[in-house]
Parts: structure tokens; sequence; C-alpha cells
């Protein structure tokens, strides 16, 4: 059987260009006892990877040039050798990386019911994104009724959720997007009260406007200047949550500051960065909760899927330039 | 009588310079009902002061143009008015801005013992900049015995008694701070572990050489280039307190932000802001085990005194060219 992997040739400087990885095809090896063989149906492409593709510091290791280029995924048991915790015609989810199949010893694989909810959908609202709104404005931001939340990337994969989280929990939710599709979306189908179009006006004037009392919580995944902006506004004991910097992943040079970072000392706020791995313990629990969400009509999901792994590159620079609506996904078999 | 008082006639951009104050001599008015005339003796120089002269929202109302230039003070009651709580020679600290003398109704004054400390202690460890130690290092960083604690402006009011504190509590410490002269004064008399000149080298190296397995608290004075190199040695869970950004005060543009800002999604870090004020209902504590620490031996006093309100543009500079160390005060009369 052949297994088409996408391999990471090239360090890239910037966005990711033609040099970047390589598509191969390679006939799989024979299983060995206690392994399984997954026949992957979807890959999570979110913005980290991008990060992981640098060769500096970080939460994770970065991607070694020649390996498979990392991704969550999920799949199908399909052949099986000896023992092992899953059945064959199970679904499991786990870091299948971008290729068709993948062989496991069954570690770091969690099963998943495709009856309960779409496979895609454990790579988004039940999936990381899904967890890292979740604990990130519940836990980090410890949101509370009556707080003021500002989410960037307002139609992505993550602040989507944090704003629909936020308002079940009685909060005024103001979502940052690009264009005017994304802000009727976040206002008129996601339910957050206000939107801002940061590709049309003056992100400053619109949150001046649109959150006249200040913010408590702001909701981070962008960087640049909308966190400059932001920082503006921090009403007195406000939390600002560093989810990501989408705006500076793909920097040719040094990444920019905040420069309003002392907004912070006068409002005795505070900037704090997560990381949704931290988390993992607690994973079933907000499995549970979000799933009664979205049964309940209190969550819409939100998910962009484009197919054919040989597509890869131009899907994952949707991630950069704006052109796709909610968690990105990229199905396997055409 | 004659009051001799310093006004802000025009707002600086960046250093102030021989246009930005104005020192007259009024005739004192005659006391009303209840008020008391203070004989100021020591007026305090903090950098904050160059923020309160800005035209700009911040956690204190801006001084106004032709307002005398707000201070904090030590000083004396010579004269009284009717009924006040406060008893002619008794000592007493409070705003009384730049001038030899000034009048007041009680409000917002505090009494203080001369018998028990020297009066210019009220405005060092024993005043702002030592609360602002105190509360920053144990409630906002809540260190705890073998934390690496980097401090920068280590010479100075806060910075000094933030790293003696520190040590106090078992922490590792390590100060930052301009020439030779400062960082051995940290080292030998401050009793910290290490010192760093950052006028003398690369401060990223020296970091990395003096805190090889990273920092767990930053407590930050200067903002700027120090701010970003301590960014990038953030342990996990490591909080960054934002006290000031003397290297900004007086920028001629906008204030440089922290590049390395992502170090604390990477390292769930935090970035703190604080402002002393919110901890006044608790000062008294403070003062209280400050003093018992100073009986013991354990906390040094530093203060850096100049003579006369003639000069106070070239002693008020002080604050900025690094030429003090420690507490910098005003001594009113020459």
């Amino acid at each position: 059987m052949i297994n088409r992997k996408l391999l990471l040739k090239k360090r890239p400087i910037g966005l990711p260009d033609e040099d970047t990885w390589e598509l191969i095809d390679e006939k799989l090896p024979d299983l060995v006892e206690g392994e399984i063989l997954i026949e992957q149906q979807y890959i999570s492409l979110d913005p980290a990877m991008r990060g992981w593709m640098n060769d500096s510091r970080s939460y994770i290791k970065p991607i070694e040039i020649g390996d498979v280029m990392r991704a969550g995924s999920v799949g199908k048991v399909i052949k099986k050798s000896g023992k092992n915790k899953f059945n064959l015609g199970e679904y499991v989810t786990g870091w299948g990386g971008v290729q068709t199949h993948c062989i496991s010893n069954g570690e770091n694989l969690y099963r998943v019911d495709p009856t309960k909810s779409n496979l895609s959908t454990y790579l988004g609202v039940l999936g990381m994104p899904g967890m890292t709104a979740y604990f990130g404005i519940l836990e980090e931001a410890k949101v509370k009724a009556g707080d003021v939340v500002l989410v960037s990337g307002a139609a992505g994969a993550v602040g989507s959720l944090v704003g629909q989280i936020a308002k079940i929990k009685g909060c005024k939710v103001v979502g940052i997007a690009g264009g005017e599709k994304k802000c009727k979306f976040i206002k008129d189908d996601l339910g957050f009260d206000d939107s801002i179009d940061y590709k049309n006006g003056n992100v400053i004037k619109e949150i001046k406007n649109k959150c006249p009392n200040g913010i408590d919580v702001y909701f981070d995944n962008v960087g640049g200047e909308i966190l400059d902006a932001a920082l503006i506004f921090l009403r007195r004991n406000a939390r600002v949550i560093l989810c990501g910097a989408i705006s500076q992943y793909n920097n040719r040079d040094s990444i920019k500051g905040p420069k309003n970072y002392l907004s912070l000392l006068v409002n005795r706020a505070s900037i704090k960065g997560m990381v949704v791995f931290d988390y993992a313990p607690k994973y079933e629990k907000a499995i549970d909760e979000i799933s009664g969400w979205i049964e309940d009509g209190k969550i819409l999901i939100n998910e962009d899927i484009y197919e054919g792994i040989d597509n890869f590159r131009s899907i994952f620079l949707k991630l950069f330039n704006g052109n796709k609506m909610g968690k990105l996904i990229l199905k396997v078999k055409t």
C-alpha cells in the first residue's frame, strides 16, 4: 500500500514557498506487533504549524528537515498487527501529520465517535482550537457576566468559539475580522454583539466606538497593530490573553512588539501567554461541555474544508491570507 | 512669609529643558480655619513625575500648566489655624509639591516620626518607592524561596529594595545597573547574588551567563532593550512585573514595544502592570515590616540627597542620566 506524504524540505523565511515541502509516495512497511495502520480522513491546518517550522526554542520541538509535516488529524484504523487498544474500523485522532496513512503503536491517540459528531469536528471545536478557546476564555481570562470581551481573528477557528463561549457566559462580545462577509457572519450567525472590519476603517476608532467603556478581556490571535489598538482601551484589571500572533508569523525580520504595553501599568492589567497542551488532563470535561452546547444550539460549528493533500500548500496559505472562514481542514480522500 | 515654588510652565517634549518650569516667590496667604502651614524639609524625586507632566490619560491626572510641580514631600507643621488633627511641631508626609511651604487642611497627610527614622526615609524605603518594591515583589510577583529574580534599575530607589526583599525571601537575585560603581554596590553592599552592567557588555549574554537556568521573576523599571533581553530568558510560568519604563519616558516619538513578547506565550508567562496606590490600605503593615528589617540590619537604606530647590531641574535630570545612586531626594533648606 502506498503512503503519500509531505516532507519538510527547507525552513521557510517568510511565507512557505515551492521549495518548502516535498510530496512523495512511499510503499508502507509491514506493521510490527502492536501497531495499527490508520487511513487518514481529515488533517488539521493551524497557524501554529508555521511556528513549528522554525528552528527555534518553543513550547514544542521544531519539525526536523526531512520529517513528515506535523499536523493533527483524524483517521480510521484499517489494519492491526497483534494487540492494540484500538480495533479495526475505529476512528482515532492524534498527530498523524500531512500524509494519507500513518502507522502508530497507539500512543497519544484518542478514540473518537463518528456517530456523535462529524469527524472533522474533532479537529475543530472538539479539537485543539476548541480546547484553546474553552480554557483560554474560561480559565485564563476568567470571564464573568458583564465583561466586555474583544476577540481578534474572530471568524477563525479559535476566535469564533471564544466569542460564542463568552456570549454563553453573559459577556458583551465584539469581534475583529477581515472583510464584510466575515463581520456579517460573526454578528448574524455566531451572535456576537458587534464586529469590527480591520480591512475597512480605523481599528482604534472602531474599538472606541463599539466598546465605549473600554474592554475587560482582549483575546489576541493576531498581534501587531490590532494588539496595539486593543491595549489603548484596557479597563482596570483587564486581561489580555496571548494565544497567537498570526500577523507576525511570516515576518522576514523581527516581530513587532506592542508599543502601547505601558497601558498595562496604568490599568493594572496583564498579558498572559497560554499553551493549550497544559490543559490536556481536562480536555474530556471540556469536550463534554462543548458537545452539550452544540446539542442545545448554543454553538455553531464553523469549518472550512478543502480536498486533496496535493493542494496542501495553497490551502495552508489560506491561514495567512484571510481567504477562509473558521477552522481550516484538509480532507484527505478526494 | 514667602513661599518659593516651582510651576509647570510648558509640557516638555523629550527631556525637560529651561522652559519647562518657572520658579517664583509668592507671599503666603493667611490660613483659614482648619488649615495648617507646613515648612517642607525633603521633596521626593521620582521617574514617574515625568509621566505626570504629559497631557495623557494615566493612573493619575496630569499636572496642569501653571500648577505647582507635583511631588511627594515631608515637612513640619509650623502654623495652625483652629482645629486640625495635626499639631504644631509635628512632621507629616504627603503631596507637598516642589515648593518651600505648603498649606493643607490635613487631607491625604500622614504623621511621621523623626525619632524612628530619618525624615528622608519616609520618601524612600518607608515611602512610595518602598511600598512599590514591597507590594510589587511580594504581592504581584509572589516570589518564593528558590525563585531566580532579575531586577533592572537595581541601584535605584525601587530596584535596590526589590532585590533586598527578594533576598530575605530566599531568592537568587541578579541586578542590572549602569556602571561599575553601581554594580559593585548592589553586590557588596546590598547583598545581591550578582550584577550586570548594561553599559559594559551585552545584556543578553550576561543574563544567559548569570541566570543559566532562566528567570522566574523579572521586575522591570526600565523597559526598552533590557526588557526585551529579559523576555528571552523567562522560565515556565514566569512573572514580569511592570513597574516603570524609565528608558522610554523621555522619548520624542512613540515608545519601543517589547518585540520578544511572544516568549510569554511559549513560557505561559505574564506581564502585569502595577500602581502602588492600590495598596494604600496596607501601607502601614508594610512600613512596620520594612522598619523591622532595617532594625535587624537586613535592609540597607540607599539615598542620594541634594540641596536647594533652585537646583531642581539639574537634580531632576539625574533620574534619567544615571548620575545618582538610590532614592533621589531634594533637601529644601540649604
